[in-house]
């Protein structure tokens, strides 16, 4: 598809490829929180902030806030964002994609001289992936109220505590408390970013509407069987702990396969001892199950233990299963989403609604207010990763849908 | 069971007790090819040898072989022995039993005044664990006329080559090739060993006498899916080589549990990129099948890679399949078979036959000979570890089966 080179898509890619300038590791793209590549980052963010008519600040998280004024002082605020941190050796549109989106729309508006019913804030969060400190959403959780102060002292792999990467970079620990929002000036946090998923490349759509960012449970299964060696022990008389294990990794796909929005993943296995010539003793997975209905997920996990006990009992194996984490689903707004297909309609687009199975900061913004979220199509699904790719045609619509949203909005 | 202070089996264990001594790391059992432990262990058992009215000296490959003339200085030669090399911390039954054994029951005979139609040789090979170098079964290579020269070169983790090793050891590399046997003097090779597996004791038998070692084949199954977002790939767009290896895995154990003396087992699992929340795009894993029967053991290995194929096919994912070892079963000659069992009668226990999953000395002396093996009960089938434990009363049992099959064979 071609696309003008003065379109509002090219600015925005253009900026995505500035902001990918700022790395760790020159030639893969590197920024974890509270580092000089972040810093970097947070001032170019802040300067194009400015230059599409917004006042600056950084918060006490280290968030760069952009502030467009609406029609009166005393106009409700609307917030947008995202985050400007990547994983280790990612991409260049997650995350960054949603805050240069929310800019080139205000930008938009400024250029127009538009003010509209509500100030909107941009917020260019820095602690989305959660790669260099054992925690993350610092700057939601902060804005949202459930920043927990005792995170202060978890250190990154180096040794050094959050609390001291903070002050370091110019942030406040102790005034973190006070970043949050009062709820009743807050209409609702819009968050645009890349689908990491193949749905809308599959449907041949370039953008779609979140339903709820899915909840996630993940757990570690332990099965415990008998080693022995691989030539003396006769079948029958096995304990094996990892044909058990596939079973069970088996069971665990066809209960998930069953229900339209639920996927279960086992993503990490342990064999032990781990020997081409020894019967498998113990094997430990990971499962982690998604669903945008929390009452789905809490009873595909249950029946994902109650088969693993099955397997185990039949084949007189050992299980243990440890809960390691467990969030809720983050359904988005009514109003939010409506608003946006309502636009997205306008721009001629069919469009869909899917949930996001990855979590983002409106895990905690909706703690704060209503929530939602658009998806840009990025090739193949693939995110995290050097080969995250969009074109400058879907970042062209997602940021008209964008602009022509927050017109109606409250209009 | 009680058992007298001064029988055989007492005297056997303790041999068994002085041997465990030479180790490299005190408190376990590790003794590897060519090491000052291996030296220790050597002289020891050259000493008993020579106590037990043979002639001793080592060979070129740094076996020890002690000689019990026969009645006639032109008596064939009947050989036993087994070996004085371990694992890295592992038991003091494997390998060593049938040295002591061998040398137990020698010692009967020279205490009795007693000269057989045959000579006797007792061979106390010291690689047959294979943990030190790259290869295993140097002395009973050589002696059978199968060792390949180029294994010379091979290196240890420290770099060290298997031919600086032998002359450090006062071996002589060069003088390998010369100690192949004439096969026409030699009787047969017989070898008293622990089983490794719970066969004999499910069945409450302190000896039974093998059928054949089994052949094996290894080869490494890889699986190429794609990887994935954990939340955003729904499962009907998934191609997850995780789930697909479990179904083979479950396919390879159903397919050999399908007959007796057949064993399959899946032993190492690599599974990439291994994150909770990643879906698995590669999974590699180990296939190590073993029968007493070549037609058998390659069936079920054709079999096990048309239903990997078949399960790749079907999930639409990439499969390949790479032999790593294989070797044909080594069956036991009737002759010795038949000897042994007919003094397992004598003694009156009922004769079990049962094949040696685990590979021995055996597996190259049968090059040379007819072999033969008595297997002694080791509890719950555990070797290759310090919880490796036998019975002075079945110790003693199997000794005693030893000579009793001595003084009948050829008599």
């Amino acid at each position: 598809m071609s696309i003008s080179p003065d379109s509002l898509g090219v600015a925005l890619m253009r900026r995505l490829d500035r902001l990918a300038l700022h790395t760790a590791v020159p030639g893969e793209m590197t920024r974890l929180y509270l580092t000089p590549e972040h810093k970097a980052a947070a001032e170019e963010v802040a300067g194009w902030m400015q230059a599409a008519g917004m006042t600056t600040r950084m918060d006490a998280a280290c968030t760069v806030v952009g502030r467009y004024e609406g029609r009166t002082s005393d106009a409700p605020l609307l917030l947008l964002g995202s985050h400007i941190d990547t994983v280790r050796n990612g991409g260049k549109y997650d995350g960054t994609f949603g805050v240069a989106a929310a800019i080139q729309a205000v930008d938009e508006l400024n250029r127009a001289g538009e003010r509209l019913p509500f100030a909107i804030e941009v917020l260019a969060f820095g602690d989305e992936e959660g790669v260099r400190f054992p925690m993350t959403l610092t700057g939601s959780k902060a804005v949202a109220g459930i920043f927990d102060p005792k995170a202060l002292d978890c250190s990154d792999g180096n040794g050094v505590s959050l609390r001291r990467a903070l002050v370091d970079f110019g942030g406040d620990p102790d005034d973190i408390a006070r970043l949050t929002r009062d709820p009743a000036g807050v209409l609702g946090y819009v968050e645009l970013h890349i689908e990491q998923g193949p749905v809308l490349e599959g449907e041949d759509l370039p953008v779609g509407i979140v339903t709820a960012i899915n909840g996630a449970t993940r757990a570690t299964i332990g099965v415990k069987g008998w080693a022995g060696h691989a030539g003396t022990v006769p079948m029958g008389m096995r304990r094996d702990a990892l044909t058990a294990a596939a079973e069970m990794i088996l069971g665990i796909e066809r209960r998930c396969a069953g229900q339209r929005n639920l996927v279960g993943t086992v993503g990490q296995v342990d064999v032990l001892p781990g020997a081409v010539n020894v019967i498998p003793g113990e094997v430990r997975f990971t499962i982690d199950v998604r669903s945008p209905r929390d009452d789905e997920r809490k009873a595909a996990v249950a029946d994902i233990f109650e088969l693993t006990d099955g397997i185990a009992a039949r084949r007189a194996l050992g299980v243990t299963h440890t809960v390691t984490y467990d969030v809720p689903a983050a359904t988005c707004g009514n109003e939010l989403a409506d608003g946006l297909e309502a636009a997205v309609i306008r721009s001629g687009i069919r469009p869909r609604r899917l949930p996001s199975g990855a979590g983002h900061d409106g895990l905690a913004m909706v703690n704060l207010c209503p929530i939602a979220m658009l998806f840009v199509r990025c090739r193949a699904g693939v995110s995290h990763s050097p080969a995250e790719s969009i074109t400058a045609h879907d970042a062209d619509v997602a940021v008209r849908v964008l602009i022509d949203f927050l017109r109606h909005f409250r209009a």
